[in-house]
């Protein structure tokens, strides 16, 4: 929480509080943000998406008041919530439109938190979010211009423009893990060929590993490490087989890398931004290493002098980028006028 | 001309004018612009790129004052200049860095024309003008955000967002024929490898051409109509070997085809603009089938839903579109607050 560095202006009222919110398949995080842009409460619970949408509405509702709760206050002015949500969903009406994992089809989010809760909610796409936190108040701070990129189950990522987030014409912009890098590549989960998230995802890496162990008889550690099976292999399982000199899991996350370099390399020749952010379960658990080499297969795919100005980094608040994105949304939707500060480094 | 729609605001002075100028390898155009957004006078001149920066800077001059000669008035108040220029370039200082074509390494544009002409010069990428001549002045009149495409001996683009050319962190974002389409692909220019350039310009499709025929032998009335050889292949000859039912050229064409509608959907997929501007040689001359083509390639790459509300049209401004795209220029950075009106159809 230490990197919640201050965005917001100093003249709101110290009184003033906003909430974050991220809704994923499995847990929803709650936090309260002051006007500082600091977390001073959270609250974590299961989202138990198989109980139906009314029911996780409930369980989202009940983890803010534990947030609130636990600010230790008595009743705290909230005067909005932001939260990140999964799959395609429109901000203006705050409904998700389609959300797979949680099993929801048009789920009017916003009026159903806002009936429970009798405050302005405002809803987003959760990689959104994430991009936003880390612009407004992580290793963006003070950077105009940024692309983020979040490695995990898929690819996801965001677009920060002159400080807010870009949404494009049909609110569907910075769908990183769709850009096409191997036009014959493999298919991807939407249906296409050669998809950045069909072929460096963590999904795609699973897929690769299990192939070349299962089908082609290639030694690793990795089942031993994965309890015997090759099911669902964790970052932190992949990490550890290649830090114990695993040649296979080595390699196919160098193939992974390689592509996110490419990405990375296309998002630069082609937008240009101030910084690239990569995070993600995945970007976490490979480490700074992992980094460095997706750095150096960028720099060799970028057009000479696009790289000036432009910083690769890893992404800074983990797993609060969403709450702290949200909160952040809040206070932008709420009409303040927030301008990046230059950063306090 | 009568593509020129206003976009002006009518309040300026009736007679206050701007120049645009387009500079390429072999030629240079120079018009003078109206309040309203409309050419009154333009005037063609030879680059002769061969004798020097001194000498064609001096030939752009001649050619401006040639442009201001021909509006028949007897003093007209030349507000500012903007002149699109090939290669990585400075629009800051207006020095244009290298320009292969020109031979030209470190060349002081804005300065020299400054002083030759005692008007307020600036100077940017010519394929960057021209996107913003598409956006203020032609199809993209009121489209907040754009991004143009231009395919010709390269390929090269522009990014618009809310009105105004979107320059990046070191003034190279647009370049959206290195967009890495197929990672694993033939060499660009560049130097990396499986570029949209490198797949999809007019030089990709001459060697696939040159290759088919030459080498492997492969039929085609292609080396006819090019008067027995395959040197150069000029945009209209392939038009007119699609047309006369040539098989090896139509299907080279629709593989080119295939990754510009890749290279647009990964546009869309990331960015989501309201609007893809296709313009260029290669383009014009191939006409509406080739660009139905690519739209329909596009529509089947694209993530559910990412379409709505994205354009892709072709360019409406053809030789004109640079010196448009110059007078935004100059208007703009005299520092008149030009808001996009509404398209007026």
């Amino acid at each position: 929480m230490n990197n919640t560095r201050a965005r917001f202006p100093e003249m709101l009222s110290s009184n003033e509080y906003v909430v974050g919110v991220d809704m994923g398949g499995t847990k929803i995080l709650a936090s309260v943000v002051n006007a500082a842009g600091r977390i001073i409460s959270q609250s974590k619970t299961a989202t138990k998406a198989d109980k139906g949408p009314h029911e996780v509405i409930n369980r989202i509702a009940q983890c803010i008041r534990n947030a609130i709760d636990r600010t230790g206050m008595e009743s705290p002015q909230i005067q909005a919530i932001g939260i990140g949500a999964p799959g395609p969903l429109d901000p203006d009406t705050g409904v998700v439109i389609f959300a797979p994992n949680l099993g929801w089809s048009n789920v009017p989010l916003k009026a159903k938190l806002e009936a429970s809760m009798g405050i302005p909610t405002f809803v987003e796409n959760d990689v959104n979010l994430c991009t936003l936190g880390e612009s407004a108040s992580g290793v963006g701070l003070g950077v105009k211009s940024l692309v983020g990129i979040f490695v995990g189950t898929g690819i996801g990522g965001g677009i920060i423009l002159d400080g807010k987030l870009f949404r494009g014409a049909s609110d569907t912009a910075g769908e990183v893990g769709h850009i096409i890098v191997k036009s014959d590549g493999p298919r991807c989960g939407c249906g296409n060929l050669g998809c950045l998230e069909a072929v460096a995802s963590r999904t795609a890496i699973t897929r690769q590993l299990r192939k070349a162990i299962l089908k082609n008889g290639k030694r690793s550690i990795l089942l031993k490490l994965n309890g015997g099976n090759l099911g669902l292999i964790r970052s932190s399982t992949l990490a550890k087989a290649v830090r114990r000199g695993d040649k296979l899991t080595a390699k196919v996350m160098r193939r992974a890398q390689n592509y996110l370099g490419i990405g990375v390399a296309s998002i630069i020749n082609f937008l240009n931004p101030e910084m690239i952010v990569l995070g993600g379960g995945l970007i976490e658990a490979m480490g700074d290493g992992f980094l460095d080499g997706i750095r150096s297969t960028t720099a060799k795919h970028v057009l000479p002098s696009t790289m000036d100005g432009v910083q690769i980094v890893g992404a800074e608040l983990g797993d609060n980028a969403g709450v702290i994105g949200g909160a952040v949304l809040a206070r932008q939707m709420l009409g303040e006028d927030i301008t990046p500060p230059q950063r306090d480094v």
